[in-house]
């Protein structure tokens, strides 16, 4: 078998970007200075018949003039002039094209569709291949290629294929405030050429990827993509979301990405027993990608729960038995440890543990956690910051600060795993300066930083989690429980 | 029927602060700081036999001490001490006590559920109501009264009763910065004696609040407070959410209010024939508060959406079909409309309106909406803000200022309902001063401002609408579509 024609696509000696331009207004602007702000190392061309220079690089007229070869192609022309720059590429040996162009096929007009199979027709002939049409194409941080002026410039090991470029957008956006980074992002919209089978072939060898998230909405393939997702998932975690699942999605998809969708039953059977896990919303993909970053393997259920008032308490209780897990009493050799230091409350105090119960003792969440982070009981702590209390200013903020102190000892000492429930404040402009949500802000960032899973709810957390720990469990064809 | 005790307890001439203090780690002197910074107008009486002044007031030894008579008490003082102190009130002419004080019943231990008793019998006695013991109390901005310091001082028509004070802190604090403004809350603990019927009725009468909302852990008796619930569900949108649904979180409300949350099983089935609408977590809750306070009453599930680029239009689709929704195709009424003004996309462009597709167009989301305001073929307008875009600042921010205006436009237009998905980011301490979201923090004000409800993701914007929608069909018997 040939190498996984990613392997050039990533690693391109030269790039030139059809239709670079100064204006800002255009995307040949844009594609050519993420080259430039990103650090991309090899050499850059910008082709404008319109432009002599731009961003103090030589441009030029057409593909054919640029005094090299060139191993990559980013086209942000429009579709009717695609075909010509297709025979230029030969000429310049280019291996892959990235078609930024759209306005083919998933307009649903003839002349488009014929023009997009020309277009196909003409990489064919010259083994040239294509990524697109209608994408936004690479980003790939560690080679200083970019989609976007506002993604993470450093590293990480998540690796994902949206053939949505607004979708890859948006979760690199938001899964980046949660401490994810990335190795390598492909949006590739119509997928005339490459396509998600080849994404997740290549994601599978990749050794800088640990993690693949995948948007889809068609399949070319869909007996391919099944067995590929299959064995891919028994390697490293898949968690892929589907889009056009119903029948105005499906409708969508076809006029986003000229995709058929196809039924939704079948789909949403074939991905459970290929062994993927299924991210049912944007939110659900990014809570999942922190749970597969930041969590070991978990195999079983048994959780141990700590912090917040009486009414997050039974929430966090009930919130996640529902999902599954066991919230066992506390045992008696963690009972009688309390006992030693809170004579007052050890025989009240149970999991999940109430941080109110504990006001006035010299026992803390901290204390609850890292006992059940010694015993066999356990296979998972959460700890729910405590923001539910009326404590005021200077209170709060000693006894949070104390809380996240504890936390990251615990997580540190590699004990069990932890995640942490930190709630997400939906703020105004009024609130933004205001000491509360900048020292949550301030905390979210001191957990991030020392890569503990930070959850939003625990609702959310425990439906997350619950997932992760099937996933392994079917990996290592563990009974589930 | 005599008037609700709650009549009188919301509206006392006169409080006394048992257990006021000057010293901020006493919970005594935050009560009484509340009752100066929220403005109460009454007079307010500190009673404490070691000091003489607090805060400018004169302090008393014991509240026989004080010359005159008291309506309304806060007590702050330990358990031993209440019997004798509910005696002293009868002597002050008190109508009802609230007693933060704790550690009673819920403890589980014998001494303290007779202490418990005994304060029940003292009060029953004289005839003086109590709210808890073990609970927060009341916050009621209208009146001066709350029970914590950053609570908004303004008031709405939202009334809660939350046998937690911490879930009942957790969601002012939360739903406030959502848009939502509080008639009266009352955390309510254990609830020896008023209780959640009652408050049910004082709501259900109450002309400053129009939505209910419930956080219950046990009922005292079952029966009388679902044919309450169902009375006053007829009346006016309430919203319950049920803590201890788990063995573990039935554990749990009996340390927490010494309830006893019943089998959950029961609960649903007759919380859902009440008519009630039912919350399954605090944002669930927050979410339902959202959508009833700042939705009219919809009775139809035809939903036009529009904004955001291809997988946001896609998933949307999704979404809000699961969750029972109509995504109609456009009409061809608007179809031609497009036509006139955008003839390149007139044919592309669908339900949801993906916004990639008018770019270079003279043609908008703000658009899309307008003109779907205006067809019998919808009930319910839905716009995505385009944040998943990769446009940089200048471009974005004027795009998304617009969006904004033109959604405005069609609230005030009152043509249709209108909501906005606008998702909330986790921030860090380094991401609070950056300009997206400063930006994206004052367009949420914006929205909030003129009253439209904006959710951070359609999922959750769908199920709660959903559920709203259910409500008022249920309501009015229209048939379930």
């Amino acid at each position: 078998m040939s190498a996984n024609p990613l392997e050039i696509i990533f690693q391109p000696r030269s790039i030139a970007v059809i239709g670079a331009s100064g204006d800002p207004k255009s995307l040949g602007y844009h594609f050519l200075r993420h080259l430039i702000d990103y650090g991309y190392r090899g050499k850059i061309y910008p082709v404008n018949p319109k432009l002599k220079e731009v961003f103090n690089l030589t441009a030029y007229p057409n593909l054919g003039e640029v005094p090299d070869t060139v191993d990559y192609v980013i086209c942000c022309i429009s579709a009717s002039k695609v075909v010509e720059l297709i025979s230029e590429c030969s000429i310049r040996g280019v291996k892959a094209v990235h078609l930024f162009t759209g306005r083919l096929s998933e307009t649903g007009r003839m002349e488009a569709i014929e023009t997009e199979r020309q277009i196909l027709k003409k990489a064919k002939e010259f083994n040239i291949r294509l990524i697109g049409p209608n994408c936004a194409g690479l980003y790939y941080p560690g080679g200083g290629i970019s989609f976007s002026y506002d993604f993470p410039k450093d590293s990480g090991f998540v690796g994902a294929f949206f053939q949505s470029g607004g979708a890859a957008t948006e979760f690199i956006r938001y899964a980046s405030l949660r401490g994810i980074r990335f190795s390598k992002i492909i949006s590739y919209g119509n997928a005339i050429d490459l396509n998600e089978t080849d994404f997740l072939q290549y994601f599978s060898k990749d050794k800088e990827t640990k993690i693949i998230l995948g948007y889809i909405e068609g399949v070319k393939d869909g007996r391919t993509f099944l067995n590929m997702l299959k064995s891919v998932a028994s390697i490293k975690p898949v968690i892929i979301i589907k889009g056009g699942r119903s029948n105005a999605g499906i409708r969508s998809a076809a006029s986003h990405t000229a995709s058929i969708a196809g039924s939704i039953d079948i789909w949403e059977t074939a991905l459970k027993q290929s062994g993927a896990v299924l991210a049912e919303s944007m939110d659900d993909m990014i809570d999942l990608a922190v749970a597969f970053s930041f969590l070991p393997e978990i195999y079983k259920t048994h959780v141990g729960i700590a912090g917040g008032g009486g009414g997050r308490t039974v929430l966090s209780a009930d919130e996640w038995e529902e999902a599954g897990f066991n919230v066992v009493p506390l045992p008696d050799r963690i009972r009688n440890k309390i006992r030693e230091v809170a004579p007052d409350i050890w025989d009240w105090i149970g999991n999940p543990g109430d941080r109110s119960m504990m006001e006035g003792s010299r026992f803390s969440t901290g204390d609850l956690l890292e006992m059940m982070s010694k015993e066999t009981d356990f296979d998972l702590l959460i700890a729910n910051v405590t923001d539910d209390a009326p404590f005021e200013k200077e209170m709060w903020i000693h006894t949070i600060r104390k809380e996240i102190d504890d936390f990251i000892d615990i997580h540190r000492s590699r004990a069990k795993p932890l995640a942490v429930i930190l709630r997400t404040a939906d703020l105004g402009i009024s609130h933004s300066e205001n000491w509360r949500w900048e020292f949550i802000a301030e905390q979210r960032t001191r957990l991030i930083d020392a890569q503990i899973p930070v959850f939003s709810t625990f609702s959310r957390a425990a439906k997350t989690i619950g997932r992760l720990i099937d996933y392994y469990q079917k990996k290592s064809h563990v009974p589930s429980l």
